[in-house]
């Protein structure tokens, strides 16, 4: 699966920990991982060391002593490997500099980037069935606790009540800090909750994920407490055109840009080119953010088993923020939109 | 407060989250900040325009095509500064690549490592008040979920209950992924939550902090359902004379190494040394864990206004494990436990 005689390399450093995730199951927060053509093996500390030894099957090297970098440059020698190649993404500069001091003469580092990140953008059936699962575990934390909506609940209680029902429903975590933004905070794209609470005429947007058995889900909705004014109906009306106009436009070939400027033509024609001021959307998986991203520079052609976000935007200062989002697995014809969650804009 | 002179920099780019949050109350995520002794600089992306604005006093660029590492440069180069020291342990690699060849001639890059964390191991007034309170939040949350713990409550139905409890009270979210680890599970420091249920003759471990207003809190605690065996009840003692033992010897001039080795040393005397597989603690603020760590090598000496943990544990595979662990603050003659909650083991 790695490309090792491509990239001319004897090994791979593999140090980001959801890569490490996907390739040995580890789910610890300490690891480093060499893989090279003959097998794998897996680096953490004492902490981890029954964990490991239940989540993987490779060899483990438990190192107690300071950081871990000794031990993998110890193994690298022992192994008489030469060609390191490391992830240059997701190694810090200090942990990089201490491992090349390390090495033996005759044995070098060099950088690579987005190697597992490619074999993890094609989802397998059961990374899809993990998915599918968060999605709907998403969609229902957020049927739940719609129900019991009232005015003068605070973003931040929302946001409580929103993760609380999450977990019942089988995630383990939010996927990321659930965004709940009242009225004119709505126009911060990545809005904290706050003690701001809902009153009759204020927008509400929501944008929410699960983590569930280690895979993410995302989703944005705007709602309304009260009869919108035109202003926002309108607003409303062009994003979601925006957003199926994108989804229309999703198969496979067709280039992650592409589908992007799909996105931003119709934005544009309703006069939100400017505050759409963000990409379409983005990969995920295991991590909330993966490649390929939907914006204007990425020429990554799309995939069946790729699973995207759609998201256009629009964010007005002083007025409010509308954004529409759902996830979206790439298919042999096409695309199925996994997000079973109405896109009208709901009234309270 | 950051020593330029010493350091040999003109100017220090700041690239860890926390770090830029201390120095400018930004709390968005993805930003650069330079810093200089005429001023400070933040850098981020469209998605934070209006947050920035709001949230820092510093002049503020936006950069929207990519990298922030493209406009930290080009404002190296306008101000016409030449010796940068970076964060080494807290930028990646393909980072410090691109900024180094961004720069012109006769600038240059000096890594450095901690200067701001250490800023940050002092605690002011109005961060120790933060840190009361999201202490006061955790122990809350585990009083009032204690209160409806019932035989055949799940790992992950209980670490849900606790998280909600956290966001009633006012947490923005939890510190970490809250630890429920039932019966022989509690020999995994770092348990992850399942659907394992609670059930008579079962240690029940939970490991829970709350994150509020930006600050970290973290606490341990062992509760047992039923009447343990004297095996259990003997290393529980252990465990918790090695904790305050740690605690009666935290005083300002300690070294970190010194309480540690406290701990280490009443461990060993009820011969659970070989099982105290990690350190007895760290130091928490806007991250969990931050320096100083009270770990066999860390010569820190503790200072009035620092935040600490102190946690001994022992974990025995396919039997058990035992943490407790308090929130203290160094003070002028010695400490105060800021955890609140009650350090008997606790029976069901």
């Amino acid at each position: 699966m790695i490309p090792f005689a491509d990239l001319k390399i004897d090994a791979l450093l593999v140090s980001g920990l959801p890569n490490i995730r996907y390739l040995t199951g580890f789910t610890g927060d300490n690891a480093q991982l060499l893989v090279t053509p003959a097998g794998q093996t897996l680096f953490t500390d004492p902490r981890f060391t029954v964990q490991a030894s239940e989540e993987c099957t490779c060899p483990v090297k438990i190192h107690g002593k300071g950081p871990l970098d000794a031990a993998v440059a110890d193994h690298i020698h022992r192994k008489k490997l030469k060609r390191i190649g490391f992830e240059a993404p997701r190694i810090a500069f200090d942990v990089y500099q201490r491992l090349k001091q390390g090495l033996q003469l005759g044995a070098g580092l060099k950088p690579v980037s987005g190697v597992i990140e490619k074999l993890r953008m094609i989802k397998s059936d059961a990374e899809i069935a993990r998915i599918r699962r968060s999605v709907l575990t998403n969609s229902q934390a957020l049927e739940k606790t719609l129900r019991s909506i009232r005015p003068g609940v605070s973003e931040s209680a929302l946001a409580g009540q929103l993760e609380y029902e999450m977990r019942r429903l089988g995630a383990e975590k939010a996927a990321f800090e659930t965004i709940v933004a009242i009225g004119d905070r709505s126009a911060l794209p990545h809005a904290r909750p706050t003690a701001r609470s809902l009153a009759a005429g204020d927008l509400l947007l929501i944008d929410m994920g699960a983590c569930q058995d280690g895979y993410m889900s995302d989703m944005t909705r705007v709602l309304f407490l009260g009869s919108p004014s035109k202003r926002i109906a309108t607003m409303y009306k062009a994003v979601l055109e925006a957003q199926l106009a994108a989804i229309n436009a999703i198969r496979p070939g067709v280039t992650a840009a592409q589908i992007d400027s799909k996105a931003r033509r119709i934005m544009k024609l309703h006069g939100l080119g400017k505050v759409f001021v963000h990409s379409t959307g983005h990969g995920l998986g295991l991590e909330i953010h993966e490649p390929p991203r939907l914006g204007k520079r990425d020429r990554t052609r799309l995939e069946p088993g790729m699973v995207i976000t759609i998201e256009p935007g629009a964010y007005i200062r002083g007025f409010g923020g509308i954004r529409i989002e759902d996830t979206v697995l790439v298919t042999q014809y096409g695309c199925e939109v996994l997000t079973p969650t109405t896109k009208e804009l709901m009234l309270l």
